[in-house]
């Protein structure tokens, strides 16, 4: 038995962040910047090292980006990982965030250092390629995780806690999609992204499934508590042609117990974002949780009125979820980027005013002083205002 | 003119992070997280000293919670003023976020040795304290900044831009609302702030009013771009009894241009969380912001469909906001929230494995090696049967 | 006590339809219609005469498409209420549909000939008037009915009766609002509605208070169950000039029992419809009706999930409202008018099958035998597919 | 070329209303009330006959509701076909809505007798039955029609025009849905409908499917303007048992051009009332309808942002669908059923007047004079008190 509850996750257990490095995300990478927000949001991480870019000049500027030091800046992973691995105060665990195809070989090497290793998922290309991986974290004992975030929004966790605690009864059907739009016109050249994700000698045989099929195979997995036992693909390409690969797939399933499931899977679907919606029906309820609005969790108990269960109210968290919640209900958890945003304004202009210079142009000081009295003022004349009866004031 | 482009706010743009200290954020506390949020996520700063509580032991739990070092955790603000001002890497600036009614005397005192302020909204509990802290900050050129991290959503700084050039015409109403439920019943004794927001003694003379009021009232203004010139208040305890605080306010505006506008504020409202909400009406259009969903801004053209502009969707962002969107439409803001979670559970997972503890019970794996071998295997098996036409496979 | 019981309304109790007149009504006029649609769907009435327009030739053109005999198609409303008073078959009852400056001398002349009347609202263009037809009313013993058709949507109902037995406990605070935005520019010459409803001659004092803000007063006052003791109001004009007349309020009420409520209208609103919408906040929870979604109760028990109440789901609807829910829930109170389309369609191609013309181009045949055949088609080829274990058929 | 243009649609074009016949719609049965209600909205048609049941007792009370003269009351369909088509003022057309096994042999008979049908859909049971039908129509040259209501809510209608004149662009995939949850459990006793749509003797090989997959499938090719060519369905009970037959399947669709579509059929997905939606995505944008909103359209053309058409909408509407739109946008097309439940209560207030009776409990007299009175007395408050500055006034 632990000696931690599940509320100890909060706080790092050791007193102190572990050390983190980075494999991939020079600038013009997406994914790299969403691992990096999760470590920084957390508070159990600190970046001290990378391998951002193979690109020299790329390499040291995203460094500074970064706030990596120059001799943690790495062109090479392998030195990288050998580097880190002798130094007393090397990183102890890396996260990778490169095209899927290599994924395996960066992975290997840190796990053969000692290093442990966050890898994005897709884990790897090929199913050889993941066992091999997957062996090589067993015979080092070196840590490997593989990432699925859309799993760790407060409602989806506890979506998956009400339907383990019956809350919709036996499970009967399921339908789930992860509809996306980019990909409907022929590859954006401004974007490091698009291209490798629909070239066939990078991803191997999948494009869209093996991208964002895997997540929402992984959340339809993961919220119904089902494992999946068989099943039957057709697959299309309804956007720009992508060298034969797919963009759009529809997947039937048998779940466990003969549960029969659906999915659709779409990056050519126009309208759509990031469209993971996951749908489970029992005999004696449906839950819907879409990734779009992820704060809300439909709960429709049969033949009552459909529930909607906002993260946060009190009475509607269950035990495993209540940790991931940090917030009160209504302050979406979208709250930490804007006030990410005022921070970076703030800090901006705190270092314009140290290095003596202006601000950009188009910046607006919401945070002038001048708008903090305005507000005092505001409160002040509502109660004059009121007290006299309800009388027009000059503000 | 500046040496730097809106764009540069994503970097630190002095090569570090600035030095920052907290004052209040005791464990108990709720917005101190919110500010921490936006601090750990802008990569801006460093938190490295906090006055946290009064309570000593409080204080130093607090401080290993916050990862700051005991020599730089203090229990007397005053004291860290002096101290953290007299050395060398001393805070560059604090962030006050202790109740109201504290605002202008530890801010004084820290604008007084140096170092810059960031202060909690509302700034003061009355008029003469916000002069006065004005007078301080002007007097001594050091910054002071006060936080209404609400309209540092893309999309409320996109609605402003919109309504800025043209896209309603010219502005003929508004209404705006800022509906919570908190206050119904009478204070929730395990709650560390509700019963000082709703103590005369300690807000003054306003309780909802300053709370959220100055709030929804900075929203309007922002986004209108109008300023009031005057008001007409009448107030009500909707919920429990206050000690003649009201918990509710209906809120006429004369705005610029003799544009009418109407407040209604509410912390007794059940059913409503943060229900900040915005609408603009023009000769032209109407526009409609919702804080509890940030993603979206509703733009109804006049004699057109309704327009459901999406942050980060190509062609659908201005120049201001499009620095504040760091992810991909339908990516919520609230990404950054689960890999957070995420990296949460996997540090605490490494820091186990580090110590050679288990994990807290009811803590899932959704990392391991096996979830990502799945995933493999599951975009192959899809790609097996398209293969063979379509047909059964085990997974 | 009555002999029927409220599900009796569902019937003629009579066993046939009553004989009703038209005053108003002619082509052009949209209000007439909206009568007609709730007279024929009833099946309560019959409409056997009209004064539909003064102009002869509009008056008989209009009698076609209502299906008045000639002889009983007026062009003066005091002729028809002389001549039906005095048939032995003579209507029953009128409704009377023209502009509200008209209703008084109508309403009063069919009433002295002892004929029922159905009046649209605003009942009169003022206060005396209105006193006036009431006085009428009550010496001739002849009914008068006004007519506020928004609160006979069943879930309406449901909101009152459900404020009326606690579910929100006791009512706090009120806020209400009608927005539209037809006369957000000038008139268009093409309604026959615009102009007179922004003419001072024709409304008198009020222009959209009158017309659209009674429906929400009404709404108001009915949804909560309390009486309005006193206002307070502002008007403004946002959209085009009308000539002094308001298209814009915002109404402040005292309710009974000192409780607040908040009124806003406005026909000058872009990208609003008709928005009536009310919400009623109590100490125990609120609700929420909005007329454009009218299938929908939002009912929020403070401190529980939101419920989502959907007109005639079994559990969910009250005595008094159960009998205005005509359909199973899902099948919206729209589908009489698909239904009605439908029909309008087949009696359409069955009239030109009798008299040998041709179907206007256009139009599509849905209801084709092919599209019959197809349907069995299409679910025979499902059972043979299912039954040979899923496999691809031609249909 | 027709000598009407699709306006003329809004009136009858013989200038009398066509007679119609009724077999079923005897007390307890839905469907017959849906084929009334779009009889009577539409004024294209007079019911007055009708083999209502097979019950005398039940046949008779069914009259009087349905106001039809006993000597046209009938037990014996058959004999109903026999009678009215020897009549002079016989029906000139009948609508089938019996159980659907019922349907060939009813049909037939009264096409052999030389009246028009119109079919409740599915068209028959087996697929020769439907051959068999349509090809007596063909022969007797009498009108047979097929119903599918949902296609004539006028935003289905102007998504298929959308859809045809090119607003996505090339149909590149499609996804349908038709969702219920009435027979999650056992089937209702109290219920007409249930029993014999599960059981095997009555329906044949397909219960779901022929009961609402019918319409989706026909939705699926109406609005897309394609045709499927081949199929792949597997079949579930996940509801309680049916004997053998489905209440739920997956259906994959191969469309005209190689587009693929996917159809997701269950009257066992608890929280599901009529959940018809259909989704078509081309190469230049999407396009959304729900049945259950049926006055929105949703289209998102791509890259831009997603539209919100709205019923009625100047500018919205196409040219055939523009005649199936009776009510400016935001007056929804449920609000003819809102008229119909007032001018219900009214009837009964009125015979219930002439014949002496009082009313029944519970019911509310919204349309009372006083009522009116207030509304006019609110305008001239409103009025008075913005002309006074905006003071507070009695009421």
């Amino acid at each position: 038995m632990s000696e931690f509850t599940i509320m100890d996750l909060r706080r790092p257990p050791l007193g102190r962040r572990l050390r983190l490095g980075v494999v991939g995300g020079g600038r013009g990478g997406l994914v790299g910047q969403w691992h990096a927000s999760g470590v920084r949001l957390s508070n159990h991480w600190e970046i001290v090292a990378g391998a951002l870019s193979s690109r020299p000049d790329n390499a040291a500027l995203s460094a500074t980006d970064w706030i990596i030091p120059p001799e943690r800046s790495y062109t090479d992973w392998a030195e990288m990982a050998r580097v880190e691995a002798a130094r007393e105060d090397g990183v102890e665990a890396v996260f990778v965030c490169t095209p899927n195809f290599t994924h395996h070989d960066i992975s290997a090497a840190f796990l053969k250092a000692g290093i442990a290793v966050i890898c994005d998922k897709p884990m790897t290309r090929t199913v050889e390629e993941a066992h091999s991986l997957a062996g090589i974290a067993a015979e080092t004992g070196t840590p490997l995780f593989v990432t699925y975030p859309y799993m760790h929004h407060a409602m989806a966790r506890q979506a998956a806690e009400m339907v383990a605690t019956g809350a919709i009864g036996k499970i009967r059907q399921i339908r789930a999609e992860y509809l996306q739009d980019w990909a409907t016109g022929p590859a954006d050249p401004e974007s490091s992204g698009q291209a490798w994700r629909q070239d066939p000698a990078k991803v191997g045989r999948t494009a869209a499934v093996a991208d964002i099929g895997t997540h929402a195979f992984h959340a339809l997995e993961y919220m119904s508590g089902l494992r999946a036992d068989a099943l039957r693909a057709d697959f299309h390409t309804c956007g720009a042609p992508k060298g034969g690969l797919e963009d759009t797939a529809f997947i039937s399933l048998k779940m466990q117990d003969d549960v029969p499931a659906h999915l659709h899977i779409s990056q050519a679907a126009p309208g759509q974002h990031c469209g993971l919606r996951v749908q489970i029906w029992g005999d004696e309820g449906g839950i819907y949780w879409d990734q779009e609005h992820p704060e809300l969790l439909r709960h429709a108990p049969l033949g009552q009125p459909e529930r909607h269960l906002v993260r946060g109210q009190a009475g509607s968290m269950g035990n495993g979820a209540s940790w991931l919640s940090h917030l009160p209900p209504g302050h979406s958890e979208a709250l930490p980027d804007a006030w990410s945003n005022l921070y970076a304004e703030m800090g901006f202009a705190l270092a314009s005013h140290l290095i003596g210079t202006t601000l950009p142009e188009g910046l607006i000081q919401t945070w002038d002083v001048s708008e903090g009295v305005r507000g005092v003022v505001f409160s002040d004349r509502c109660a004059d205002s009121h007290e006299a009866g309800g009388i027009w004031l000059q503000i």
